[in-house]
Parts: structure tokens; sequence; C-alpha cells
């Protein structure tokens, strides 16, 4: 059993918390927050002691790993903390909002090297790992074309979008990961182009509320995004990967599991699923999985740390490019 | 060109009327009713010379073949008469209501030996066809199961059901015929059960306006067949075969060929075709085709008197055992 | 924590052991067996102390509650010992595979009253119990057909259909026990047709390996089983319900989440889940959950006796009717 | 009727003349094409008086109204020489594969004002036109994306890739065409991203066979474009539609109409339409209707040579902008 200190009690904490206590070779053992009333209302709900001390929240021997779930802007704090007292990370993603405050981190990591995990949680969603999976055993052959469908509920509050680093930044980044993972390459070029058709408060701070994109690959094949901060029927998420000897697609997610027939609709479905809390659940639980093994087992945990440079890279490009109407070429 | 003589000019007259008109094959050549009013709107609407005299129209030299659309119980007058002209005959389903009277349309029919199509239209449904030519491909290896859906949007007058003779021999008789063609053997045995559940003026006339009826044939395969005469939904219409190495399946026909998603439903699509016409209407054509081509070819129609007798000795069979509540063996 | 005493320790003791184990509110306290080996493999695996002395097992205070998940002939010595020292009983169904014994359960049952579950676990899979919920709440008006498809992939060893109690006491039960349970009505009239298709084993012991069923409801709904002890593409496990406003349908499951597009195929899943302990092996943990609850919260677990008696009954009907050819008429 | 001269005998010609032989308005009068066999083969094969004399053609007063379906690069020839005649003109697209060229069409018609046509056939199939009214009649509220993938079987031989005008210009134009007619407007903005995976030879024209494309409208919707020379599964060719309020999609045909399961795929369906002649054929025959229609009617066809030119326009920006890796801007 690994004793985890979760840093934060915010709305990724809760996602966090309760898991980490579920899982069976872990232990909540410290809930750190500056503020000691969130950490307290945390190990209330999922166990562990409240602190709101982070040198001793860091030094106790009981803790073997670190989850960080604090706000964005913070991360960097916490990994040189964690990194500088020899405790494995596991950081809820992004790293930061910066390539400048990014490479920090990895300099921290790199200085005083511990395992590091980013939580690009959607490489452990079973549906996302069985595409990739058949993908790159040769079901469809050489890949031709990637796509990927992120389309939210609803807008966030524009508190949120304006500290989020823009739509590309904050959305598209999950895709960026998710499709280089896939596609097992980091592309050379990107194009986006964003528009503001949901929120106009969003359009007012400069921002989009809905974007396309397109990646090309060294190989060859190119990727499409498609993302947008409304959907009516619920939280779309779905891949389709085009080789050159057949296709793969992954489907939505209903809690409802009836096919419904009646005057007004036939084979119809109810709504999808709201939101990621509800669609990537058990990725959450993977993911802490492999962290759990990835430290039990010695080796490095899957997503690092330069993952997560590259994909804030591209998202960034992404920004660029949806700004000047020019594709961004990235060097290696 | 064959010139064909169309009797009736009631609701079956007004679907083969203009399918008759626009076949390469065929020329309407007269329109027979013994009212002439009713003889004239066909031919006004769909050409041909309009007659009251059945035996002018059957002796017309014009007149290369005879399709008899008219009621029920005068098909037996009909195909009499059109066998000792000597004309090739399609006539819609079924011959008969009494397999007395089916058997004098089977001996006219030895007496004079005219080319004779029963109008199982089924069979020349294009999904229907299919689902037979993979099965007796053998797809799906040995036959184990076959299932037939037939639901009506809506319970006819009681005055049609009264004629009818009754829910198994009016309805479950075509998927009687369509099961045993696909399976390619009749039943031995057969049980059903009907129930009124739509319309108490069907229940008051001692009949059912829902059926189940199981098939059992000599080779140990089994048929279901699942009859409504209410389908909130549209034309509810599918089949099953289910064999030793797969499953065949057809799907509904919409009209609307979109795939629908909103906060309500996703994956939704319209109701299905309101009724057998629509749904249908491409096997009616099919089967002038089938007609027009053993005539020409000089060959028997592949949808028999026989056929036809067989299949209301087994719908007959399934009356028995819903009435007796006792399965009902068939002999040779 | 309520402590469990497991009896048996063979295939299904194998299901429960686990997920005892895994429940929160269950404690695997003792596995018992006749033969202390079994029962010491068992508690090596799932925890527990082994033991092969039942009165010890059933009179030991740690121990609040029974599962029985032994050879269906000693659950009726089981129950009976368990009724007497007065623990709260989970009996794998059936409980017996003759009347008079079954009854003997009952009367035990009512001599020493305890809370009693019958592990119908179908009806605690969660797409059963959406399909259900929405049938009871009038999601498709008044109910006119349910079907039900179980086939298996394989048929079973031939020791096996031996002591099965014949294929409709032993697989039709469980579709039975779901659609009555769905319909809240027992059938007045059953009738049945089995074959032998695909182990002649099995036809040379008088018994079935596939079989359609009819069950007439007093309502006037009716429903249609399908049976089938082989199965090309895996454990085919679908309902239908079909109603004056609607239809409603529950799909198959897969592991693999993909859609497959190929040269050979397009749309197409992989072959379903291999059997009943991967198909239904939440439904299992639902059930644990039920007597649970049923125990804590000092009511009656909502899958009875009288059930179990209620669904044997109509599965001997069956057996009667495909024997004689005749439906059965059941009595209140 | 309308007297009709077919201009070409090639590919399209074929297409074109027995759906003009079939259609009920139109009766085929002429074949035309410089080198007589052709036009003898095609007369003879679909009817009308053959001629390789193009004035002489135009001349004759049984001609109504030219179907163009010759090479591309000689259309504005037989374009001018029509409307000089002041015959209507049905022209196969695209009208020509420069801007330049395509202005004089375009002025041409201005000179002589005569109904003109371009074949669109896209717009006629019946799913794009039910997705368009759906879309227009506001199923899904306000458009934020529309989708289309267009993937063709294999790619055509290197000396059609050598004429075609590239990638964007001979396919991506479709695709363009069609979105712009859906969505109500022209793009402001166009990127493309073209790659070379499946056929060397094409890229060493310096063309692509896969590309992607991204169109941004003035109302601040979207598009996306997914093209490839290449598919191993058929001829796939969907659309999607999503609005504020929901999202439509199309389905692709297939030939096959069953669902098969066995023991290597479930719900799996047989290959795909092998390429657009399967595809939309349909399609050309409502075309025809269209121009039929227009011409008897006194009003303007649907699919205009503007049109032409705008698609053209559209699809030169892309070609340019998969080019130099810079969105090109369009105006009014």
């Amino acid at each position: 059993m690994l004793g985890v200190a979760l840093l934060g009690s915010g709305r990724m904490a809760h996602v966090y918390g309760p898991k980490i206590a579920a899982h069976p070779g872990l232990r909540l053992e410290r809930v750190f927050n500056p503020r000691i009333a969130g950490a307290e209302r945390a190990a209330d709900a999922y166990g562990g002691t409240p602190s709101d001390d982070l040198t001793a929240t860091l030094a106790d021997p009981a803790v073997d790993a670190v989850v960080i779930a604090t706000p964005t802007n913070t991360h960097l704090e916490y990994i040189e903390a964690a990194a500088r007292a020899g405790k494995p990370i596991y950081c809820e993603k992004p790293m930061d909002l910066t390539m400048e405050r990014t490479e920090r981190c990895l300099a921290a990591l790199e200085s005083h090297p511990v395992p590091f995990m980013l939580g690009f949680n959607r490489r452990f969603d079973p549906d996302n790992r069985a595409l990739r999976e058949a993908v790159r055993t040769g079901d469809i052959g050489a890949l031709t074309f990637l796509m990927s469908w992120s389309r939210e509920p609803a807008p966030p509050p524009i508190d949120y979008v304006r500290a989020s680093g823009g739509y590309f930044v904050d959305a598209t980044i999950h895709d960026i990961d998710l499709l280089c993972w896939i596609a097992g390459e980091r592309p050379r070029k990107v194009y986006a182009a964003g528009t503001c058709l949901f929120d106009p408060a969003i359009g007012a701070e400069g921002d989009s509320d809905a974007a396309m994109t397109i990646l090309e690959f060294p190989s060859g094949a190119m990727a499409h995004i498609n993302n947008s901060r409304q959907c009516a029927y619920g939280f779309d998420q779905r891949l389709e990967a085009f080789g050159r000897t057949g296709m793969l697609q992954t489907r939505n997610h209903r809690d409802d599991p009836l096919i419904r027939w009646d005057s007004e609709r036939t084979e119809a479905g109810m709504p999808l699923q709201h939101f990621f809390l509800e669609r990537y659940d058990a990725s959450f639980h993977h993911a802490l999985d492999e962290f759990h093994a990835a430290i039990t087992e010695g080796r490095a945990p899957s997503a690092t740390a330069a993952d997560g440079r590259a994909a804030l890279e591209v998202a960034l490009a992404c920004t660029e490019a949806a700004r000047t109407g020019r594709a961004v070429t990235l060097t290696d």
C-alpha cells in the first residue's frame, strides 16, 4: 500500500479523493490545502489527515506519493516541492499554461528525478485504449486519418474561461495528446480555426467556443479535432481511425441501456452521459492504477512530463494558427 | 409486351394498376369490374379499356394474361373462368379462405393448365430475398430458428375483420408462406395463441388482434411468428434467421434517412414506413417481373397455387390451435 | 458488516466467493464443504475459515447469513438447516428441480421464518432492470408482447444435462422468472416446443437443446422465449417489450467497444461476451447488494422462495407442453 | 417531352444516356461525339441519332435541350455553342478547371441567356436533401459544424489525375458545393492540407490522395471535409450537421440489406456500395428531373453556373492553402 498525499480540495481533488480511498494499492494518508477548511472537508469525506503545512505533508514518511489536484497555476510550485522531497508525483493536466513554466517543471524533475505521471486520463479510457491497441497492432493498416470529437454539454463559467489559457490549451489539448498517443508521432504542422457561437462573453474575451483543428504528422497521416463548448445531447466523445485496410470507431456512452421506439422516434437512445466525470470515471481509476503500478514496479509512468510539454506546444501552435490564419510548423 | 386484363378496381387493383402500366413488359389492356363505374375509374387512372363483361374480357386476343385483384370470395370464379379461357393468371393472395374452395381452384388449374402465380409479394421483397438467399447458400449453417415480426400500424375496420377469415388466415398466412419458403420445408406441427388487446370489437367477433405462433419443421428447425394489429411506431417488419454458424437479420424501413440527436433522444430515426403499400411497394413490381418472366420464358411462376394451399392449411391449423389450446399436427 | 458462510466450493461458489469478499457490507466468515479440501481451496482464494462441519458453521455467532451455492439437490437440506439455525439465506436458483421438494423448502421457511432470497440474478442486471422500470412506469403503455432470447455458446456436458431437470427447468426458468417479473403477472397458459439440433447425446436423453415457448398472461399480454444451447457468436441475451405506445429493446454486450469496417464487413463488432459469468457479472454483485440491504433494513429480499416455486411450476408446465403437444393451463 | 442532345460518349455519357432514355419527360434525340464511332455506340445502347456534326446537332429543331457530358476541357466550347444556339444546357461538373475559362462560361451564358444547370448531382441525392431540409427548417437550430466524408474505393489512373486539376478541384469540389448549399452561405476563409499515402505516382505529380479541409463561414459556422482516394470498405459517403439544438447524420449505403452475426463479427454489414455510380445513381435521375422541371416550368434550374464558379473558387483556394500552409481569405 502506497500512502498518498492529495494536494488540493477543489473539483479535481473530489474526483481523485474517493478513487484513491477505494484503490486497493493506495491509502489516502494526507489531504493538503493552504486553507485548512478545504483540506478538512476533503479528509472528512475520503479519509487522510488534513493539513495546511506543505513541508510537513511532504516530509511525512507515511507519504509515499503525491497527487497534485490544485489549480493549474500552482502545479509548478508543488511539483518542485514534491520533487525536492523525493516523492513520486501524479499531476493533474496541464502542468502549466505556458511553455516557460512547463519547462521549469521538467527542469525540476531533471534536478530531482522522481517518478512523474501527468493525468492524461483519456489515455486510460477502455474505449480509447482499445482503439489505440487495434491501430497499433495493424487492424486497419497504415494510418491515414484520425478524428476526435469532443463536444461539451455547456460552456463553462466565464471566470473559468479567463483562467483557462484559451480553448485550444484548455480543451483541445486532451484530443491532441490522445491522437498523438494513438498515432505514435507528433505533428509537424498544425492549423486551427475558432469561432464563438454559444456564449458571447467567451468571444468578448477573444476566445472561441467551437473550433476545428488539423494536425499533419511526419508519416503523412493527418488528424482532425472537432471541439464545441456546447452540445444539446450530452457529452459527445468519439474517435475515428481510418487506415489503409479499414476503419475503427468508438461509440458514445449513454447511461440508459434501452433502445426506444415510439410514435415520435425509432431506435432511439436517451441523451448521452452528462460530462467528463460520468464519461471518464473509469479512466481516472485506471490512471491511478498505472501510477500505482509504475511506482511499485520501479518504472516510469506511461504519461510523462515530456508528453505534457509536447501537447502544450501543439495547443499553443493551434492558438497561434487560429489567430494568424497560418499553419504553424513545429520543429523536433 | 404482354397484354394484361386487370380484374377488380378496389384497393389491390389500385396497387397493381399503376405497376402494370409502368412495367416495361406489360401493357394494361383491359380493366374489368362487374360494376362498370369502378372499371372506368381505374382505366382512367392507369389505362386499358374498361369492361363489365368478363367473357369478352377473357376472350379478347389482346389479353395475354389476367391479374385477379378482386375480393377474395370471387377468386375461385375468376380463376376458373380465366383457366378455361387459357389465360395465364396472377392472383392476389389468398386464393380463398377455405380449404374446400382452395382445392377447387387447384382442380380448375389441373383441368385447364395455365401458368398461375399467387401474389405472395413478400417473397419478392429484396430484403427477404437476400435473407433467404443467404440462408439457402449456407451463410449461417443449418437452420435452427426463424422469426418473423409483422406488426401493423392500426386495426382494420371491423367489416374487414369479419370477412377476413380470422387473424391467422388474413395476416399470419404472409409470415407462414415467407418462413416456409425460406426454410424450404412445411411445418409438421403448429401452435398459436391469440389475444385481443387493441380493438374490443375484434374480440367480440371471436377474433384476435395480437398473436404468437410456433411452427415446428421436420428438420427440427422451428419458427416464431409475432403478429400485432397495432404498432405505435409504424409497420414493423423484421426477420431473424438463426443457424448453427451465425444469425441474419433484416432491418425495418424508414422513409427518413437521417440519424437524429437532440436533447430528448440520440441516434434516433423517425417512425417506420406507414404500412404495406409503402414497405412492400417494390415487392409488387418484382412479383410482376416474375409473372412476366415466367410467361415469356415458358416456365411456371415461383409462387404456386400449391404454395397457397399449403399456407392456408397451416393458417387454419393455427386458428384451430389457438381455439383449442392444442398443437395441430399436419400430415404431408 | 455481515458475516457470511458460503456453502459450497464448486463453480457457483467461485462466482460468489470473490464477490462476497469484495462487498463493502459483507465479510466472508466461513466456507463450508462436506469435503474439506474444496472448502480449503475456496477459503485460500477468497478468505474465511474452511469447514466441513455444517452444524458448527451455522452455529458460529460470527455467521450472520448463509449463501448456498451447492449442487441443486442439496439445497433443501441446507435451507432447512440454515432456517432452523435462524440464519438469513441467499440460495442459488433453482431451489430444487421438483415441486414436491420445492414445497418442502417453502415449508421449512414457514416453520422457521428467516429472510430468504433466491438468486434470480438476471433481475439484478442493469439492462433488465432498466427495461422493467421503463415498462412499469408506462413508457410503452399497456404491455402486448415480451420476448426473451437466451442462446448459450455451446451445449453443457451430458452429465450436467442429465442432472439438470431438462432444458425448460434448467434454462428457460431464467427467462420465465425474468418475464413474469417484468410483466408483473404469472401466466395462465403455457406452450413449448423443443428440438435437438446440436448435440445428439442430449436428444438421446429425451431432452432438447433448442426450444420455443409461449406464455399467455391473464392481462392478455403474451411472451415468447427463444432458447438455444448453441450460439456461434457468443452469449446472445436480448429482451424486447412491445406495448400499446412503443417498444423497448436491450442490446447484447461485447467486450470490445470498437466498430470495425474493412474489406469484408462494415459496422461490425467482435463476438459477444462468452457466457453468463461475463455477461451477468455485475448482476451477482447487485444481487448480493439486495441481500445485504434487505437484511440490514429488516425487510424481505425482492426475489422470494414463492417466486422460485412459481417459475419452477411454469418451467415444468413447459416441459409437459413440449412432451404432450398441448398447452398447459395453470391455476392460481 | 423534351428532345435531348447528349454531347459526349465517355463514362459520364454512359451515366446520362440510359437515364435520359428512361426519363418520362425526356427523349434522347441525338448523341454527338466528334468521333462518330463513339456516338454510334452510345446511340445503339440508348437511342437517338448519332452525329459528329455539332452545328447540325444544335440546329436540329427536335433538340430542345443539351446535356454536356464531354471531357471537362471541352465544356466551354460546347456551352458557348449551345448558348448561341439558344438551347437549355445541363453541364456535367465542373464547368472548367480554371477561373478564367469558368468566367468565360458565365459570360457566354450572360450573352446568350439560356436555362443552365450544373450537374452537382449530390444535391439531388435523397439523403443529402433530407439533411439539408432538416437543417434549413431548424431541426438542429443554428448551425455550428458541417462535416463531409468522401472516401473513394481506389485511386484513379494517373492520367486521370494529371488532367483533373488536382485533388481539391477534382474531388473536394463536390463536398464544397454540397456543404455551401446546406449551409446557405459561402466560406470567407479556407484551409486545406493534402498528403500522398496511397499512390506514389500521385505524389510525384505534386498532387494528394488524402486531404483535410476546413471552411469558415461568415455566420461563424465551420465545415470539415475529409477526402481519401482509397477506402478499403467501399465508397464512404457521410454527412454530419451539428447545430445548437441537435445533430443530424446520414448513413452509408450497402447493397446487402442483412445484419450478419457469426463467430468472427457481430451486427456486421457487407462492404459499402462500390463507387459513385452505385451510390449516387438515384441522384442523376433526380438531377435530370430538376432540369426537366425547370425548363418546362420556365424557371432557372437550382444548381447554377454561379454555384459552379463559387465552388471552383473555393477549391482553388484549398489548393493554394495546401500549397502555402496559409488559410486563404475569400472576398465576396
